[in-house]
C-alpha cells in the first residue's frame, strides 16, 4: 500500500467509512482509506491504484442514498473530506472555486456573506460536499426555479483513472469549445474521474422567500393545482408536495394544527421580493380553482417559516415510522397524479406504507418505503415495492432517479431505462475514461469493462 | 452509392451544398448528397457509410460560421432539411418534439401560438435548424437570461456512426440516471452522431420586452455599467454591446439620429411585464453612475422597437464594409473591457478594421474582421488578426468560441484551449462513438482516430 500520512488501514476506521446512507446495499471490504489534502496526493493514489489494478471508491460525506460511496471488496476508499478549502470567491464574475470536500452549507454561507447565492440545496446541504454534489448532480428544493448542480458547474479539475489531471470547462458564462466533458463528469458518481476542484457560478442574493400552503382533499386535486399554477408562467422558488400519509406522520410527530381530513398539501415559495405576494396570490387562486380546502399565504417572515416547517419535519417524522428506503422517481409533470395513485396501490399490494413527498414542480417524487429491517419478510416486501415504484415511473415516461443517482442500488434498473444501445454507449464512454475499470467499479453500470 | 430517391450525385447540387457561412474555409469535394425524410433513411446512409468507411457530413441549414457543415473530400453530405416535421407540442409538460430539420423560427412561432416560448434565438433563427442549433449548442440574444440551446434539450434520438439508434435523455424536468449523453452530443458538431429527433423544454410565453439604450464615451465605461447593472441581481432578457466602429457603420447605413461622438452603446431589455420599467430604471441608474452620455428608456412598444433597431442592423451594416470574418470569443465578464481594448490594438497592428459587438451580459463578443477577399495580403492580415483575437481571449481566461463552434476554422486553436490531457480525452470520446472516424472527420478535433 502507498506509504503516506493520509493513508490508513485501521479496520475500525475502514468500517466507519464503508457505507453511505443507502438502504438495501451491502458494503464490501476495503483495504485502505486515503484522505488526501492536495490534488498531487490524489494523483499518487490513482497512479498506484492504476498500476496495481486496485479499485478506488471516491467519497465525499457519504450522505448518498444509492450506495455510490459504499466500499467494494479490495478497494481503496478515497475520501475527499480533507480537501475542504474555498479557493476563491469572485464578486464581479459571480463564481466560486473550491476543493471538493467543502461542505455545501459552508460554501453557501461564505458566498451569502458577500451578497451572493449558491442555489443548489439538497436536503443534505449541511453535511454533503460540493464534490459529492457534483458527482451526483444533486438537486434540492430550489431546483424548480434555479436548476440542479450541473446548471452551476463551469469548470472542473479531475484526476483521471491513470492519474493524469484533466482541467475542463471554462470560467466564462458561455462556451462551446469542444465536447461538454464537465456535464459528462457531473453526475457520473465517481466512475469517470475524481473531482479535485470545482468552479461554480453564483447568483446575486435572492430576497427572503414568502410562503403559501394549501390543503387539498386529494392528491389528484393538488397535482391539478401544480399544473394550473405553473401554467401561469410564474416560477416558484419552491413547490413541494406531501401526501396524506406524510402529513399524518408529521402531525403525529408535532401538532401543527392541521385539519384532520387533509388529503394532500402543497407548499409554494416565491423569492421575488416585492412581486412575491402577487406570486403567492396566483398560487392561492390556482389552488382554490382546484378545490383546495384551505389556503394560507404568509404575510411576513415569521408566518412563512411556520408554513415551511411541515416540509422540514418530513425526514425526522418519517424516520419515526420504522426503517425506510427513500425512492426518487421523476415523471413528466402531467403524470404526477397517476404516479402518486399508483404508488398507493403498490403499497397496498405489498403491504407496506409508502408515504410520498417531493418536488412537485419538477415531477420529482420521493416515496419512502417503510419496513422492518429485522424482519426478512418485511425487507422482501419493501424491496418489491421499491422495484414496483421504479417500474411504474418508467411506464409513465419517467426516470428511475430524479436526483439521488444510481449507485449500486439502481444499477439493474438503469439497464432497463437506458436500453441496449444506451447501455453499450455508456460502457464505451466508461472504457474511454477508465480502461481497466478501477474507478468505483460496479457502480452505475455493471461489470468489468473489457 | 446507395440507391434511393433521396440521394443525388448531381455535381451542381453537390457544389451548392458544399459550404456553410464560415470564411477562410475551403470546401472539399463530396461524392453524394442524401436528403432523407425519416430516421430509417439516416440509418441506411450511416450503415452504408460505416461499412464502406465513407465520411459523412451532417448538415442543417448551413448557416454555421465555423465550417462544421462544409464538405470534406469523398464525403456523403447528409442534409436533414427534409426531416422538418413538428411531432408534438405538449401544453401541460411544456415540451416540444421535432425532427432536426425544423427551422428555429417555425418552432418558435408554432409554440408561441399555444402561449409557449422557445427561448434560444440565434441571429440565424429564421433559417437555421433545431438540429443544427443542437449540434452547435447555439446561443443568442436571450441567453443572458434564459440560457443556451443545451439548457432546453431534454431528449435526443441520435443515429450513431454504425447506424444504431440511440435514444437518450428524458422527458422529465430532472433526472440523473446514467451519464449525460444529451449534453455530450449537444454541441458536438456532428462528430459523435446524427441528431434525428429532439425534445426541447418550453416556457410559458414571456411578456413583450421593453428596451433601454445608453450611449457612453468609451467602451470601458459601458463595460463598467454592465457589471454595475448585473450586480443589482436583475436579469435582463437582452444586454448587448456595440463599439464605436459598429455604431458608425450602423449610422452610415441608416441615420438613427445617434450623436456623433458616441464611443459605445449598451442596449438592455426586460420582459418582466409590470416589473420591466423598474428593471430598466435600474439600468439607467447604473449607466448614469458609469458616466453614460445619454440614456433612453422606451415607454412603449414602438419606442422599444426603435431602440433595438440599431442592434438589428449590425449584420447588414457591417456587411457593407467589405468581406468579413465574424469571430466569437467569450471572456469572464470582468475582462470584457480589456478584451475590447486589446482587439482595437490588434486591428491597429494588423491594419484591419475590427468592429465589435456582442452579448455583453455573457462576456461573449463578436469582433468582425473586415478584409478584402480579392487581396491576398489583406486576407493574410485578416487571418492574423483573427488568430490574435483568439489568443487574447485565452490569455484573458476566456474561450475561443462562445457560441459559433469549432468546425474546421478553429480546430488548431481548440487544441491550445484544451491542452494535452483535454485533447486526449476528447479523442478517446470520439473513438468511443466513432471508431472509424467517419462522422464529420477533421471537424472539431484533428486527424483520424486510431
Ligand atoms: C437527509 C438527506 C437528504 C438528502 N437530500 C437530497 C436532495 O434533496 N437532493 C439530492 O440530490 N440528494 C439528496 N440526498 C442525497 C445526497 O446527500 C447527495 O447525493 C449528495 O450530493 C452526496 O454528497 P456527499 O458528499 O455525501 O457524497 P457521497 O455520498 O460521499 O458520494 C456520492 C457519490 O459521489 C461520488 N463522489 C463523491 N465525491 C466525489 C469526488 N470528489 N469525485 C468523484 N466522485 C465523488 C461517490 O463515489 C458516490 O458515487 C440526501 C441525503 C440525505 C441523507
Ligand atoms: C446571420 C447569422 C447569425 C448567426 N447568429 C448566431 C447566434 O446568435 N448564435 C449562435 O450560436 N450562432 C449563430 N450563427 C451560427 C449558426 O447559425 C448556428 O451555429 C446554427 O445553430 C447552425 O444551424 P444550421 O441548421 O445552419 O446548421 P449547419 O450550419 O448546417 O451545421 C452546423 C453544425 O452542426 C452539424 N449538424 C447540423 N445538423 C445536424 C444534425 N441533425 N445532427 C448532427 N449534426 C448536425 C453540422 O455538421 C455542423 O457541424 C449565426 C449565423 C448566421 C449566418
Amino acid at each position: 500500500m502507498i506509504e503516506a500520512d493520509y493513508v490508513t488501514t485501521d479496520p475500525d476506521v475502514l468500517a466507519a467509512y464503508s457505507s453511505d446512507q443507502a438502504g438495501f446495499v451491502r458494503a464490501g471490504r476495503p483495504v485502505a482509506l486515503a484522505r488526501p489534502r492536495e490534488t498531487a496526493d490524489v494523483v499518487r493514489v490513482l497512479e498506484y491504484a492504476h498500476e496495481h489494478r486496485i479499485p478506488v471508491v471516491p467519497q465525499g460525506a457519504r450522505t448518498g442514498m444509492s450506495g455510490g460511496a459504499t466500499a467494494v471488496d479490495g478497494a481503496i476508499l478515497l475520501s475527499l473530506e480533507r480537501m475542504d478549502r474555498i479557493l476563491d470567491i469572485d464578486e464581479v464574475d459571480h463564481t466560486a472555486t473550491v476543493q471538493p470536500g467543502v461542505v455545501n452549507a459552508v460554501l453557501s454561507k461564505a458566498v451569502a456573506e458577500k451578497g451572493l447565492f449558491y442555489p443548489p440545496d439538497p436536503g443534505s446541504w449541511e453535511s454533503s460536499t460540493i464534490g459529492g454534489n457534483v458527482a451526483t448532480n444533486a438537486g434540492g428544493l430550489c431546483c424548480v426555479k434555479y436548476g440542479v448542480t450541473s446548471d452551476f458547474v463551469r469548470h472542473l479539475e479531475v484526476v483521471l483513472a491513470d492519474g493524469r489531471v484533466l482541467r475542463t470547462g471554462r470560467r466564462t458564462a458561455k462556451g462551446v469549445a469542444g465536447y461538454d466533458l464537465v456535464r459528462l463528469i457531473t453526475g457520473s458518481e465517481g466512475t469517470l474521474g475524481v473531482v479535485t476542484e470545482v468552479t461554480v457560478a453564483l447568483r446575486p442574493a435572492a430576497e427572503k422567500p414568502l410562503t403559501a400552503l394549501a390543503f387539498f382533499h386529494t392528491s389528484a386535486a393538488a397535482c391539478r393545482a401544480v399544473t394550473a399554477y405553473l401554467g401561469t408562467g410564474r416560477r416558484p422558488s419552491v413547490l413541494e408536495f406531501m401526501d396524506k400519509a406524510t402529513v399524518d406522520a408529521v402531525s403525529a410527530y408535532r401538532d401543527l394544527g392541521f385539519p384532520d381530513d387533509v388529503g394532500a398539501v402543497l407548499i409554494a415559495q416565491s423569492d421575488r421580493g416585492p412581486a412575491a405576494p402577487d406570486d403567492l396570490e396566483a398560487f392561492a387562486v390556482a389552488a382554490r380553482e382546484c378545490e383546495a380546502m384551505e389556503v394560507f399565504v404568509a404575510s411576513d417572515q415569521a408566518e412563512a417559516d411556520l408554513l415551511i416547517e411541515a416540509r422540514r419535519l418530513v425526514g425526522v417524522a418519517l424516520g419515526r415510522l420504522g426503517d425506510q428506503l427513500v425512492d426518487d422517481v421523476c415523471v413528466p409533470r402531467s403524470r404526477l397524479a397517476e404516479l402518486i395513485e399508483g404508488i398507493a396501490e403498490i403499497g397496498g399490494e405489498h403491504g407496506v406504507a409508502v408515504p410520498c413527498c417531493g418536488h412537485a414542480g419538477d415531477g420529482n417524487l420521493h416515496p419512502t418505503v417503510v419496513f422492518d429491517a429485522g424482519d426478512p419478510e418485511s425487507v422482501r416486501r419493501g424491496q418489491a415495492a421499491f422495484d414496483a415504484i421504479m417500474a411504474l415511473g418508467l411506464r409513465l415516461g419517467g426516470t428511475i432517479t430524479g436526483e439521488h443517482g444510481v449507485g449500486t442500488l439502481k444499477r439493474a434498473w438503469l439497464e432497463t431505462e437506458l436500453g441496449e444501445v444506451g447501455l453499450s454507449v455508456h460502457q464505451a464512454v466508461k472504457r474511454a475514461f477508465d480502461p481497466h475499470g478501477i474507478l468505483n467499479p460496479g457502480k452505475v453500470i455493471h461489470g468489468k469493462p473489457s
